[in-house]
């Protein structure tokens, strides 16, 4: 027996698909808008950028990309923000990460107005998440990776999960979406003693760390699901958290990398434009 | 060996003693003024609001009691309450529940402005606590639970802790804050299989159920520290989650019901007050 590799690629057409759908029944009068700041140089975040204004055009929603210098001051860019949220053509606000160094992440990303926060990012929408009553849209990798163990039938509520990596963007909120579809849910970090007998309890093990082919099969419980949210280049090219060769063979469902998470959180991102644009307008009509 | 009794009496009256001081130093020109909105007939919240009425005027603190009438609607109590978070007089508002059946308690709790938000519940701050940001004042009595493991020494960094029940008042936050002192944190609920064999494995057991005595020497691992914070009411008294008889010989550390928890949560109260009035009069003074 060897894992079933769940296929990012294909579940994320299918969300595409699923969007296109809804681009055009909310977009009546005008089509979803996206602004997007990208602040700076940094060369990956360039890329990230051009393949979202890419999938939002074939979706038919707008992208208004702003591109404030990289010596922009913290003032700048939340008085950017504030104007983007502030625009009632503007159904989606999105900052991309990393900012340059003299920018404070956290007073732009509370600068987004939380009706906005397509990124799920907000206190207020993370909040609400942690509170068990999430808004219209969660962060979008975590969230992917949710859609990702649904349409395959991993099994979640009564089973115990394991997230290692407690960033803002990815392991808490993973976490808590975890709770919320009543897993058992344990967090593991830098700090935790004896990481592979912690993950061997997992019935579903989401890995978001960041370290090239971490995870082994001493990781794993067998039959488990295996997540796999790390992306690293190496010299054999992009690389996630687990050694696929030795998990393969052990678990039940693995996400390969790159075409498992990967392409979800584009197509994560476009939903949650066309759930922000709807919830909106509906609003609006009232 | 037998587990040592965490004194929460006294390290309440510790707190209250040092939030008294502090009432001194931040209210040179006024005192921190605390209102409390008292909705409906509910005994139990009557004898809570009284309690915290008698400490915070031995502490200093001025206490604005508001009765509106059990036959409130929601909209009657949302404007109370945004007329408490514009007064610039009151520093802090805290909002009793349960609320009568008619209002939504969602909605109430988001209208309390964020800094003046004493319970800590509002969605912004629960957002802060969970990106590990958290804001002057978090949920008193998870943090309450915190001060007591502080006080008493047990460590917390890199042990593993395992917080029954999910509410948001007490489980979802004490998950939050021990993940930030870099807890390895599991969290339970109903849903969880083979809850004792889940709880052995915990270095910090929180019991936050709401059942009598549930949690026997089968959940414990020697030497761990119990944290109770169940209150129920039974023939013999007030009774926590805890079998203490079967528990006190196997932990290392132990919170009594009555006398554990219990007392903190007023005192984590008074010192949530001062710290917003003080974060307040800061900001009022740039």
């Amino acid at each position: 027996m060897s894992a079933v590799i769940i296929d990012g690629r294909r579940v994320a057409a299918d969300i595409r698909t699923e969007v296109a759908q809804s681009v055009r029944d909310v977009g009546e009068l005008a089509a979803p808008r996206l602004a997007v700041v990208l602040c700076g140089e940094d060369p990956a975040s360039a890329i990230y950028v051009r393949n979202k204004g890419r999938v939002a055009s074939e979706l038919g929603i707008r992208f208004d990309l702003r591109r404030p210098p990289a010596t922009s001051t913290c003032e700048d860019i939340v008085t950017l923000v504030h104007g983007l949220s502030d625009d009632p053509d503007v159904d989606a606000v999105l900052v991309q990460l990393p900012l340059p160094r003299q920018i404070d992440p956290e007073r732009v990303i509370d600068a987004v107005a939380p009706e906005k926060d397509v990124d799920g990012f907000h206190p207020t929408n993370i909040g609400r998440l942690a509170e068990g009553r999430p808004g219209p849209v969660t962060p979008g990798t975590p969230a992917g990776c949710m859609e990702l163990m649904r349409r395959y039938d991993v099994p979640i509520s009564g089973r115990r999960a394991v997230v290692i990596g407690r960033s803002t963007i990815v392991g808490r909120p993973m976490a808590l979406m975890l709770i919320n579809a009543d897993a058992t849910v344990t967090v593991c970090h830098s700090k935790t003693v004896d990481l592979p007998s912690v993950c061997r309890e997992a019935d579903i093990l989401i890995a978001a760390i960041g370290r090239p082919a971490m995870v082994d099969a001493s990781y794993v419980k067998p039959g488990a699901c295996v997540i796999d949210v790390g992306i690293s280049s190496t010299d054999t090219g992009v690389t996630g958290d687990v050694d696929r060769a030795s998990v393969e063979p052990v678990a039940g469902w693995l996400t390969p990398v790159p075409g498992g998470v990967g392409p979800m959180t584009i197509a994560m991102l476009m939903r949650n434009t066309v759930a922000l644009a709807r919830a909106r307008r509906r609003l609006a009509r009232v």
